[in-house]
């Protein structure tokens, strides 16, 4: 997969892109990762990339050249229009099926606009997706993009090891994961549950399934509207809803 | 306000803490920002963080010593306790309130795992917050500790210059915001409204108004039940209302 990423901070993505499982899907050859300066594709010789918004208000807005122009470059010979994703809070919210969907690309190229309003015609005519992580202000889009890609490129095919792959991960199950305890079985007088140490594998797989329901009961009640629960987890979700109620 | 992340790959944050709004706002002195590795505080000779699950399974989990250790050595002398925000799936979902109420604290302590689980005593008796900045899955708590980072320290006072601070962002108002348009006012025959360059005040800020009203219903109507409209957005709100039924 080819990943391509506009900011006017690209230095921003240094650390990130160098570390942990980023540097190791680029070393594999699963990934290519890039970022440039919208900047370079001003075609003002002071680089500027922003002007007033039409209209009057504080603030300033991403114009519409520079990212045509950078987006045009970039794409220049490639026979499949790629994805291309901006970047802003009234996006759609990207979920664990939006990461899947995407991993499916072969190239994809991220918007990150940086305190301002992007023009609006970026947005009707130049981009084929919009995401936001969340409800919440941030700087720019660049934290963002690195979630998505993140997120992303794990998926891809070869990236993550066998050690990693295996993890009964939160929201890949449907369900909240079960707690985990590790070495010492006593730290400071905090003790690891009975059943973990106890070797009979039948009685911790039900434990762990069981906690499982339970934390997403208590914490993520919502996420049970998306999973079809077996026979015995159904009686076991009943157990706590009647706990609940004669609390 | 100081903030100080814990996590098994401080590298990830030098692009991001060294540049635009974090990089300023630890210049003017709103800000000491410091990422310790957790490694240091094993009491290993290996620096081994990790151990193998009781109960069995794939997978490694973040042991208990080096997490209470480091969060001692960090709060050692200190008179009140910060807030220690654990960054897992599991959390509390972040978002622009929470980002507010953390703005208020003069200490944050981010513990990142990566890749694995947490020991359950971590949880249970040393964290004061679980936060998890949506559902999907990440390699490590670096990049979610990152974004509620920026939400908070733009939130400190003097960080924001006043050329930032006073755009109408998304969900700062609860409505998401209406289109932005700059120069060129016809680019490449995509035009700007007629009523953003007709000089009448009155009808621009009637526009702006209807059509993020208009967007917020088209994307985002769940937004609606945590704002008080005025008598006319509430008109225009109904109109909206009306005319999708008769689509």
């Amino acid at each position: 997969m080819n990943i391509h990423v506009l900011s006017l901070f690209p230095d921003m993505f240094t650390g990130v892109f160098g570390s942990s499982i980023l540097k190791k899907a680029q070393e594999k050859g699963a990934v290519s990762l890039a970022v440039s300066d919208i900047r370079e594709y001003s075609n003002n010789k002071h680089r500027q990339v922003d002007d007033y918004p039409y209209g009057g208000g504080a603030g300033m807005v991403l114009k519409p050249e520079p990212m045509f122009q950078a987006v045009e470059t970039l794409t220049e010979g490639s026979t499949k229009k790629p994805r291309i994703i901006l970047m802003c809070p009234q996006g759609e919210r990207f979920t664990q099926k939006k990461a899947e969907e995407l991993a499916k690309e072969e190239e994809l190229i991220f918007l990150c606009g940086h305190y301002e309003g992007y023009d609006e015609r970026i947005r009707e005519h130049l981009v084929t997706d919009e995401i936001s992580i969340g409800d919440f202000v941030l700087t720019g889009g660049e934290l963002p993009a690195m979630t998505v890609i993140d997120a992303v490129v794990r998926l891809l095919p070869g990236v993550l090891g066998q050690e990693d792959s295996h993890i009964h991960d939160s929201f890949s199950t449907g369900l909240l994961e079960h707690p985990h305890y590790t070495r010492p079985a006593d730290f400071r007088g905090m003790k690891v549950p009975d059943v973990l140490v106890s070797g009979n594998h039948g009685k911790i797989e039900q434990w762990r399934e069981e906690e499982s329901i339970r934390r997403t009961f208590e914490r993520r009640p919502d996420l049970f509207e998306h999973i079809e629960l077996s026979a015995s987890q159904k009686a076991f979700l009943e157990k706590l809803k009647k706990e609940k109620v004669e609390e």
